[in-house]
């Protein structure tokens, strides 16, 4: 089986988010907006697919680097293919992102997955068929009703709870809002969350990712008071040493890196340095499905946790064939927002959840999306 | 699908091989011994294979914990059955040895890749579709013309090159040789076999595993000399502040663990205390391929090749998915012993290699070995 082709399919959807100046999403009215999707093709007519961020899968990209490395090679070849890949992201010529490289490795395993019909989570060998999920809320803002107070979010936290979700997880206000960043309003709303949902709920805090030492340490010593499960990337990642000075001053668990480039060598390098208690790694992060199940497994070797960052298929794939990990991230959520809405181009929920607050792993093959390609074909721009 | 049975077939065939008092590996007449073979069978009538030493499946471990965990059990569920098995080895009751957990998972991943028509490698995300070989050689020994002398060596290192190998590893003279251990007889050893291949021929040394630390310096720092690629446990791996020293004190790569406990935790703490220069797994020694590709990634992550240790399909597996790790180990050799004749359990040698001095993979579905059934059907004991 070889490769023959890649397709960049680009269409519009209806969206009712928007990102601000500093690329925070938050709800806004109904409008067109414009996805892609990237789709593999083998001799013998299999396809693979994965949705991407148009700018994610320019023809620069595709057909400057990912043409050259994939066609004509065994789509079963990931780890050459990978390799071949991420060599050329050395020095940062041509904006070859660990993003793009994660949307070529995706549509590799969903590929993989189809052509035998068998979920790519059990390709790589399960460890669960379902998976607890946290809420992951949207980062605050100004409206009235919705996240623009530690009261907006204490209502919120208690129609997750409704929901069936058991854990939560709070980003609170980044800029452009005009109050942001203040570690004490984000202990405001940290505090409310925990008095609506109880002493016992896990509830986990991403706050602005560039306060100082001491700031993130005033706000870790008010989080462990208030008995969170972690603090997440509340300074910048590329200075590892801020955050071993800051484990070794706080009792609570520190989760990372997150954002830091590297991929899998610096996750390596925290874990030496002592710079987290969990690890975390997700698909659009470091560059695929593969190399966050090398970051899973550095974390296991050492007796970490490497809790998953991000949703959709990918991610749940991950979470699904780990041991060391709890949670999957649903989100990003807001009031204003129905989540559990399916968007027009698939055709069911990659992330669907019960009332127990459990997502089940999808039975379709390959990664799990159940892709409307109607509406896909009929709505191209 | 699901696991239905867990059958064990003990056969006998030809062997020209014996172990000494210490358990090495020498040549003898030719003897019937006896071999077992695991076999998971699923409710749709797939089967999945792994051979082993008969201790290493006696009815105890399979009918007092592979049943007991595998039964019932998807699998696919690698993951999880291997998890489930892992735990019973806490406090060694029982001993479920890390061999026995490796044919167990070794016949999940065989029957995987049989159920869905593709071999295992490529499963796990090729890199590579031939590899080159090392030759092993067996221990020293006192049988003239064997490996009895410095001479002896030398002789059989022409011979491997001529086969076409393109790299050396010597296993010296161990216990309950009469001279062994000692590593002035290493050195003129390798000092011998270096002037019969030349300057520039990859050679490694696996010397006897009990040397004092000032005796492994010494040996060190002649091995240097001869320029050896690496030095392979030559002290007892359980003091790994013994080899941070050694590692310390020489500049030639020294390599391991390999027959430590503790899987990949053992590994990673050999990785952040700077034990090793190259690390080293094998699917025996650890359970597995699910577990050998963590120590893989491990090594990776922090930019250190990881060399496979031992030969056998399940191993080649493990080079032909990695990228950072040059060989594959091919043996144990020696010139009484025709590697190359097929056994008569197979119909194939799985790790046949060309005159170039590579093993191609093979390409049977699963793990690739290409099993004789009907021989051990009719040779059961």
């Amino acid at each position: 089986m070889k490769i023959t082709d890649i397709k960049v399919r680009s269409f519009s959807h209806m969206s009712r988010q928007n990102n601000d100046s500093d690329g925070h999403s938050h709800p806004c009215d109904p409008r067109q907006v414009r996805q892609s999707m990237l789709t593999i093709v083998t001799d013998d007519g299999t396809e693979g697919h994965c949705f991407a961020p148009s700018e994610v899968v320019r023809p620069h990209l595709i057909n400057g680097f990912a043409r050259d490395v994939l066609l004509g090679e065994d789509p079963y070849d990931r780890e050459k293919l990978w390799q071949g890949l991420a060599h050329w992201q050395r020095g940062g010529n041509g904006q070859l992102s660990d993003r793009t490289l994660a949307v070529v490795e995706l549509a590799l395993w969903d590929l993989t997955g189809r052509k035998l019909g068998i979920l790519v989570y059990k390709l790589i060998g399960a460890y669960r068929n379902k998976v607890l999920a946290y809420g992951s809320t949207m980062c605050g803002d100004e409206v009235f009703g919705g996240l623009s107070s530690p009261e907006d979010y204490a209502r919120y936290a208690e129609v997750l709870v409704k929901r069936g979700y058991k854990a939560i997880k709070l980003h609170t206000w980044m800029k452009p809002v005009s109050f942001a960043p203040d570690p004490r309003m984000d202990v405001k709303a940290c505090a409310a969350v925990r008095v609506a949902v109880g002493a016992d709920f896990p509830l986990m805090l991403d706050a602005y990712h560039g306060y100082s030492r001491s700031k993130a340490l005033w706000l870790g010593l008010e989080l462990q008071k208030l008995g969170y499960t972690w603090f997440e990337e509340m300074m910048n990642e590329a200075s590892m040493s801020s955050y071993v000075w800051l484990a070794e001053n706080l009792t609570m668990p520190i989760i990372g890196p997150e954002t830091a480039d590297g991929k899998f060598h610096t996750c390596a390098e925290w874990i030496k340095s002592g710079a987290c208690d969990i690890t975390r790694t997700g698909v659009r992060d470091i560059g695929g499905i593969g190399p966050s199940m090398k970051i899973i497994h550095l974390a296991g070797a050492s007796g970490m946790n490497c809790e998953v960052h991000g949703s959709g298929p990918g991610n749940l794939t991950l979470c699904a064939a780990q041991k060391n990990g709890t949670w999957v991230e649903r989100g990003l959520l807001h009031p204003f927002i129905e989540y559990d809405e399916v968007p027009e181009y698939l055709n069911a929920q990659a992330d669907a959840m019960d009332a127990d607050g459990y997502v089940h792993m999808p039975q379709i093959p390959g990664l799990g999306d159940d892709i409307n390609f109607d509406y896909i074909d009929n709505n191209l721009v």
